[in-house]
């Protein structure tokens, strides 16, 4: 099977980590099958200064016809509002109809507080619909911002939880290790507030749910500023968390920080037979350049993005190798309190795959 | 001078701990020449199932008559959506226009992992307006909701933020220990998606901050989602932190698990010449009635709305006697691995005043 991948950089350390996540895919070995096809497209700040679009039309027409995937760097935001430009990855999950975004987090090894967990993010509303205005009152401008939840979004991205948490569960019962023992989903709302939008989110993702399928996956739910705190103090009480579009933004943030590095972080922006692997870091300008970048997070997004494709024996592949990487511990990036540039890291793990 | 307390325990352990509020104001020193006298006022769950109303009309009208301020405990909401039941603290927000909602979190003693940040958050617009609606289409229901920014109501919270800032730093120069040495404000915001809202949020509280006043205080921005990421890993590094209501509701919480528990955070609900302090914690059903529920929040909260009402030596005295329990570490509650009951820690802090 030949896959064909379109490789976005986007600015700063994305355009050091994608070239990684390339060439991990193509070390895969021969015996998997798998070929690859790679398509270089355009998105980000430089290309909206150069273009005047943030996301050329091209790219994105290119990915729907010619693209069975595609890997996703980060792009940089202009530090204040500069007219015409909007974040080319917010249009991109629109536009595709990638209605998850799933961020496994997980800690490696013998760590103190393990944790394996999995945030299923909405991907296409909530205040991400970014339909604004401003308006002038004798007090001054103000601006409102439109929360928009629907049945149809909420339903697919708790059924799309509760086969990831069964998924999860079938990994486990074959030998996996893992500190969980019985699938659960951690349904995220802001409810006592929000009675109309995310009390649709809640009790949507509830009945979606509560389908004979998922007859063995327990659910709960958490309101999302209590959510933040338990993240903190029992990160290990969470197996799959589902949550609307901004509280599964920050969620993802958080949970980064409990494994240490945004750096090890990987993400999936999936839709129907289509999938595009992203770091969740963002384009680090600090540190663009130096060749320190972590390459974990986008490693593990391609890995990710191949789960998605229905490769899981590559990506099994992939996450076993950086796994080893990081269990050993000798070639670690900055980030994790290493020396090793982006391409020591990255050399190390091929070796391994 | 006599200051007019509402007491508002609402359900749950808010029952359990404002009585210990009421009893740290009256235990203060006569030294102090302050006297209090105290209004027992309703609302909340048991109260709406009472009397068809979370939030009497009668609470609202006597503590914008009769008080000076007041404490509030905490209110159940009901598991699902009840009708003509919503949150009583949010209305008493809006209502009493106590526009600031202002949170400090500081660890104790040789604590591994030294924090002292105040999260001052906007208390009367962003999500919190509850416009919402429900409509049907094709495709199943959806709901919207409407956040609104407004730039009256970011100014004046910068402002605060700016205020408070200096404050701590007035404080810090007359010997009091602290990891920060000058003042800093960070601005909250998610303007790389919400460019009009979060945008105005940003270039408002710039602006105000940017006074003259304010020239020697430091002033920085960030990302929500990121800013939830660095508060885990560097929470050092934040000294007052500014932000609309969601988000400075979410990162509180996410602040308060670093210091060890909830238990342990005040709020004060700040309005023009009014404060109700609130424990950050909710009414923990799961343990009232056990006398266990930490009364510290409170006592810090009642110690907070000392503070803005202009009683700083008495706000003193309660948080130094605060200080010397949790120091000491003997009669601490469970939320902090001990087995001291409420009674137990405020009669020590009591001892201590
Ligand atoms: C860059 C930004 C628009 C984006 C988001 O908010 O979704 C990022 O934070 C992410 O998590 O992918
Ligand atoms: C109970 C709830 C409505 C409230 C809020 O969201 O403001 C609480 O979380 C708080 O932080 O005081």
């Amino acid at each position: 099977r030949t896959l064909r991948i379109g490789l976005i950089p986007g600015d700063g350390i994305g355009k050091e980590v994608i070239p990684a996540g390339r060439r991990i895919l193509e070390a895969l070995p021969a015996s998997l099958g798998l070929k690859f096809e790679f398509i270089k497209l355009r998105a980000g700040f430089e290309t909206f200064e150069q273009t005047g679009a943030a996301l050329p039309d091209e790219t994105v027409a290119i990915l729907k016809s010619d693209c069975d995937g595609a890997l996703f760097g980060a792009v940089s935001s202009p530090s204040t509002a500069v007219k015409g430009y909007s974040s080319p990855i917010v249009a991109l999950r629109k536009k595709l109809d990638l209605y998850a975004n799933v961020r496994p987090v997980k800690s490696v090894g013998g760590a103190a507080n393990p944790i394996d967990m999995v945030i299923v993010r909405e991907n296409t509303e909530d205040l991400y619909v970014k339909e604004e205005k401003t308006y002038d009152t004798p007090e001054g401008k103000v601006a409102e911002a439109i929360k928009r939840i629907s049945q149809r979004a909420s339903s697919r991205i708790a059924t799309m939880a509760g086969e990831i948490a069964l998924r999860r569960q079938k990994i486990r019962s074959a030998g996996s290790p893992s500190i969980h023992t019985s699938p659960l989903v951690t349904i995220t709302h802001k409810s006592n507030v929000l009675s109309q939008t995310d009390g649709l989110f809640r009790s949507t993702a509830r009945e979606a749910l509560s389908a004979g399928r998922f007859t063995s996956v327990a659910v709960e739910e958490q309101i999302v500023d209590s959510m933040v705190y338990k993240l903190f103090r029992q990160p290990e009480a969470y197996d799959v968390i589902v949550a609307p579009n901004l509280y599964g933004d920050i969620l993802s943030d958080g949970a980064a920080a409990l494994v240490g590095s945004l750096g090890l972080v990987p993400s999936a922006n999936v839709g129907e037979g289509f999938a595009i692997g992203e770091p969740c870091h963002g384009s680090a300008p600090d540190i663009m350049g130096q060749n320190i970048a972590n390459p974990i997070a986008t490693l593990r997004s391609a890995a990710l993005m191949l789960e998605f494709l229905n490769e899981e024996e590559a990506a099994a592949r992939i996450y076993a190798a950086v796994d080893a990487n990081l269990e050993e511990g000798k070639l670690l990036s900055p980030d994790l309190g290493g020396k090793a540039t982006t391409t020591e890291v990255l050399e190390d793990i091929l070796r391994r795959l």
